[in-house]
């Protein structure tokens, strides 16, 4: 993509604000991003002190980053490899695992697909009930998905894992919403062909500093440092990190404080006639027969949601808190 | 390498200032890092708002940031993909530009040679009077070099760059260092096999953030950043780079801060006995019969040096800022 069309296509991607912002010059500021699924109420610990912004990043530091999250997880240090962000991960497995077919089911997170097809393999979109009998080389799975939040669950995707690594072909599970739904959770899991991503900015909500993890097979790990090299996160992503993995009490209070908070989004959004397909905590995807029209009224009041190309009766709101719900009450009343 | 080696090893590596500090449990703190070429004095400029770390970066902030710098480098905004660090870039060229031969010219920078050869492709070192012969399809050169300072002066590289563009062989200049010799840059040269890689941490002191540069053809950078994402670099890396590039004034005064810093620096190894071989005007390489012994006795004072595998003899020292100098010059009349 130009620099031109990054730009123009940022609105159409989520994050971007900005954009949304040039595009809607009369609209109320601030702006109430409903565009993605992060939490709008991020964990509240320290940044990385100013000194440290000084110096590259301490390689124990990155270990004890890493041995949090990995015990957050329930996984073991060495199967854990901080990137900065789930992207960066998504983006390199193809280069990483060097097969010649993956099939991902979908309609799902678009970034899959276009970091296969951009490395020249065989890739097709597959549904959830052909996932078990997938022969190709990769199969991806977003668990929950995005944006339908369609839910594969724990014992099935343990058995696929069983059954694919048996036949040399590998299984990634995109759990960047995991902790909406850590029951069917399988970032603990070792089997020698499964990969797990996992995404600090989402559920922590600091999107911002880019910090994401592969669980994967310890050599597997290796090759993944090597392509980024000894300093792959800032400092704020480990301090950030590492203190909010070990904070347990706030992510426990963090997913009840979720759930209410979606209960009273869904009231909202089905009283103003969407019909609500799924989701998670973090976000909601909506269908309804005008989806581009309300897409324009709620960036005319200010408020940015998610389109989609593949789904074009879909919007995606993302969770506001209890403060911003009024707001985007008003602009779902004035709507006509 | 396993994640102990990796503890290990990273007092050889610099910033390995936490191992450093758990091998001398007596030495004074706060322990003074001369194991790197980061200038100790950085840009100090505001970090991103709390507000941003809450949301993806923006895909604007990230243009607006890859046209300050393109600026500051004398390049045009097409030719300059903004990465997690120039080290980011180091490790993936070889997936890149998918050649079968490199020719690094060197001792240099380990990382080179470690991202070729970890790629599979035939990686030799060569010395400085060899490159301008170099028939490999790759060609590596650190300017001015690290660790010992060596200088490619800027119409030999870009008589090299044009000859080796000619015959569809690449040119890579590592400009890590370079704000200490600007006038030799060829970041805004353009020539088809001419890539130039700019690191932000070092002269701006920032290397906690994250943040480097590739300049090429503009085909490249998009399939660089298909890569890394649409988020490649964190909220401080986007508001701190860009503030940065923009201070002309602070670059200027800088400049000539760290010119006068390492004169000084320079005198006193020269009186402790150090044969000072080069570097820049952030880092000295010197030699010395007891160098492992130089560089124990400095632990011991809680100074961390720099050693080199390559160069038994040789020691490197980051340039301390006026203040932590009487403390070096102190441990350096106790060695004996």
């Amino acid at each position: 993509m130009s620099k031109a069309a990054l730009l123009t296509a940022a609105t159409r991607h989520g994050g971007g604000l900005m954009q949304a912002a040039a595009a809607y010059p009369d609209a109320p500021r601030p702006w109430l991003d409903l565009s993605t699924g992060i939490n709008p109420e991020p964990w509240r610990g320290p940044r990385a002190p100013e000194a440290e912004l000084n110096r590259l990043p301490d390689p124990g530091a990155l270990v004890a980053l890493e041995a949090a999250a990995a015990s957050a997880f329930g996984a073991t240090l060495e199967r854990a490899t901080a990137t900065a962000g789930a992207e960066a991960v998504i983006r390199l497995l193809p280069l990483l695992l060097g097969v010649r077919s993956v099939e991902i089911v979908g309609p799902t997170y678009g970034a899959h697909a276009e970091a296969w097809r951009a490395a020249g393999v065989a890739t097709r979109l597959i549904a959830a009930d052909q996932a078990a009998a997938s022969q190709s080389g990769v199969l991806v799975i977003v668990n929950p998905n995005n944006p339908d939040g369609r839910l594969s669950r724990r014992a099935d995707l343990i058995a696929m894992a069983r059954a694919r690594s048996a036949e040399g072909r590998w299984l990634v599970v995109d759990e960047s919403f995991i902790e909406c739904a850590p029951g069917d959770s399988v970032s603990d899991v070792v089997e020698p062909g499964l990969i797990v991503l996992r995404s600090f900015g989402k559920f922590y909500g600091l999107a911002g500093v880019r910090l994401g993890f592969m669980l994967a097979a310890p050599d597997l790990g290796l090759r993944l440092r090597a392509l980024l090299g000894d300093w792959p996160v800032g400092v704020d992503a480990l301090t950030m990190g590492r203190g909010a993995y070990a904070d347990t009490a706030w992510r426990t209070r963090t997913e009840a404080v979720l759930a209410e908070r979606v209960a009273r989004l869904d009231e909202q959004l089905t009283r103003a006639g969407f019909q609500i397909v799924g989701g998670t905590s973090l976000f909601r995807m909506t269908r309804t027969p005008h989806a581009a029209r309300w897409f324009q009224h709620l960036c005319r009041a200010g408020i940015l949601t998610r389109p989609f190309d593949h789904t074009p009766d879909g919007l995606r709101f993302g969770v506001p808190i209890e403060r911003d719900l009024p707001r985007l009450v008003r602009a779902l009343e004035a709507f006509g």
